[in-house]
C-alpha cells in the first residue's frame, strides 16, 4: 500500500489512497493497527507527511563517500542524533530559512531514505528487525551547517531542528511493497539539477543494521522515524559550497517510494 | 501548586495533589489549559514522572566548573542534545543499566533542574520567556559515559538515550511558586553521599536566556522538557570515577521542588 495523509477541506485529517493529484479515496483505521479502503473519497485541501512521528532519529555519515566528502572518519558505529517532531514539514510545505541564520547562507539538503517503525522495536536481531517496518518514505535531513557543527559545542542537534526542517513524504510505501531497502536510488535535485544520486545499497549500515544497533536498550516505538543518512553531495561539501536561498525548489526523489519537492522561502515571508 | 501524576489501583491515570504517601487529591483538567482540585482522592499505586514529555532537550556543560572538570572548553552558545521520550522514568523506578554497556561500568548520574513549557514559545525574549514556563521538577540526565563519548561518533544522543535514562519528579512545582529558577540548589546522592551540590545560579545560561535561545525559529511545544544541564561532581570526573551499580540508590534533590529517589538495577533483572 502506498497511502497519504492529509486535510479535507472541512479540516478533518485522513490517511488516504491518492487517486488524483487533489483527490484520495479514504482509509479507515490508523498505520499501526491498519489501514483499510472504505470505498468513500475526498478532496486533498494540504497534503501532510504521511506520518506524525513520536521520535526522529538520524544517522549521521552513512554513506562511504558523504563521510568523505565532509571530511570526517568513517564510523566504526552509527553516528545518531535526533531531530524534535516539531520540525517535521510536509510535501509541497516550505522550507524556511531561519531568521538565526544571520551570518549568511549555511542551509543544506540531505536526501535521504526514511523508515517508519510500525510495531515496537527493543533488542531485535538483524534478521528480525525489518518486521518491525511500517514502511518507507523520502524524507530531506535539512541542516543549517554553521549551526550544526559550532553553535552547539560539536553537537548537531541543535542545526537539524529548526522549524520546517524535516520535510518528510508524500506517500508512506509499506514494508511489503519494499522486498529490499537496500536495492534503492536516492537523489536530490536543486532548480532541477540532480545533487546527490547514490544506491542505497552503499550505506555502511543498512537499514536492518540500524534498527539493530539502535533498538539496543531502547524502544522504538511505532512511529518512529529513523532518518538513514544522506549520499554525497551535499551543498556545503562543494566547491563552491551551494545552500539553499529563497525561491529555490529541492526535490528528494527515490526511484519507487515517491517525489518529495520543497520549495524554499526567506523567515518571515510564510 | 505542586503535582503529581499517577496510576490509580484500577489502572487509571490522574493528576494529583498529594495527600499522603499512597493517597492524592484528584485534579480535573490537563497541566496546559488548567488543573482544577475536585474534592476526591485516590490511592497511588504507580507514581509517574508529572508530565509525559514531547521533545526532551538537554544542555550540556551548562556548570563551569562541570566543564572546567569534564575538560570541555566553557561553552559560548548553549550545548544542545536531545533524548528521545521513551527515556522517561518515574519516581522509585529502577535505571536499569543497559546490556549494550558491556565493556563495564559507565553510566553516571547527572542532578539536573527540569523546565516543563507550559505555552508554545518561539522566538521568545529572555524577558518573556518565563512566561511559558509550567514548572520544574527534579530530573537525572542519566548518561552512558563511553556510549555518549565514543559509541556514536562524538554525537551524545546514543549514550543518553537508553530506556529508564530520564528519571522526572515526584512533583512538578508550577512556576508561580518559583520566583527565581535561578536560586536553587541541585544535589546528587549516591547511597547516602552527597556527590553533587551547586546553585542554579552558577548556570552559564540560566533558564531564561536557554528558552530564548532554543525557541529562535523553533517552536517549543507545551510539554517540552528542558534539562537544563548539571553541576560539578559526576562520576566520571571523579578519581577514582564513580559508576552506577546494581543496588545503588540516586536521589536527585532540588530545595523547595522535590526529592526524585531512583533504584539501579542489572539488565534483565527488572
Amino acid at each position: 500500500m502506498r497511502f497519504i495523509r492529509f486535510i479535507d477541506p472541512a479540516g478533518a485529517t485522513h490517511y488516504g489512497l491518492r487517486q488524483a493529484e487533489d483527490r484520495a479515496e479514504l482509509l479507515a483505521g490508523d498505520p499501526y493497527s491498519g489501514l483499510t479502503p472504505t470505498g468513500e473519497s475526498a478532496t486533498i485541501a494540504t497534503l501532510l507527511a504521511p506520518v506524525q512521528p513520536v521520535n526522529i532519529f538520524g544517522i549521521g555519515l552513512n554513506y562511504k563517500a558523504h563521510a568523505h566528502e565532509t571530511g570526517a572518519d568513517v564510523p566504526t558505529s552509527p553516528v545518531v542524533f535526533m531531530k524534535p517532531n516539531t520540525a517535521l514539514n510536509h510535501p509541497g510545505a516550505p522550507i524556511v530559512l531561519p531568521a538565526a541564520c544571520e551570518h549568511g547562507p549555511e542551509v543544506d539538503f540531505e536526501a535521504e531514505l526514511g523508515v517508519i517503525i510500525g510495531r515496537a522495536a527493543r533488542d531485535v536481531s538483524e534478521t528480525d528487525a525489518l518486521d518491525h517496518v511500517l514502511g518507507y518514505c523520502c524524507a530531506n535531513d535539512v541542516s543549517a551547517r554553521r549551526w550544526q557543527k559550532h553553535g552547539g559545542g560539536g553537537q548537531w542537534v541543535r542545526g537539524k531542528s529548526f522549524d520546517s526542517f524535516c520535510p518528510l513524504g508524500p506517500e508512506l510505501v509499506t514494508a511489503d511493497e519494499v522486498p529490499d531497502p537496500q536495492a534503492l536510488t536516492v537523489r536530490s535535485i536543486l532548480n532541477g539539477t540532480v545533487m546527490q544520486e547514490q544506491g542505497s545499497v552503499d550505506m555502511l549500515f543498512p537499514v536492518r543494521r540500524l534498527i539493530a544497533e539502535l533498538s539496543r536498550d531502547l524502544t522504538l516505538l511505532p512511529g518512529t522515524l529513523l532518518l538513514t543518512g544522506t549520499p554525497e553531495g551535499v551543498g556545503f561539501a562543494r566547491n563552491p559550497p551551494v545552500f539553499l536561498a529563497a525561491g529555490d525548489e529541492i526535490v528528494v526523489e527515490i526511484d519507487g517510494i515517491g517525489r518529495l519537492v520543497n520549495p524554499v522561502i526567506a523567515a518571515g515571508s510564510a
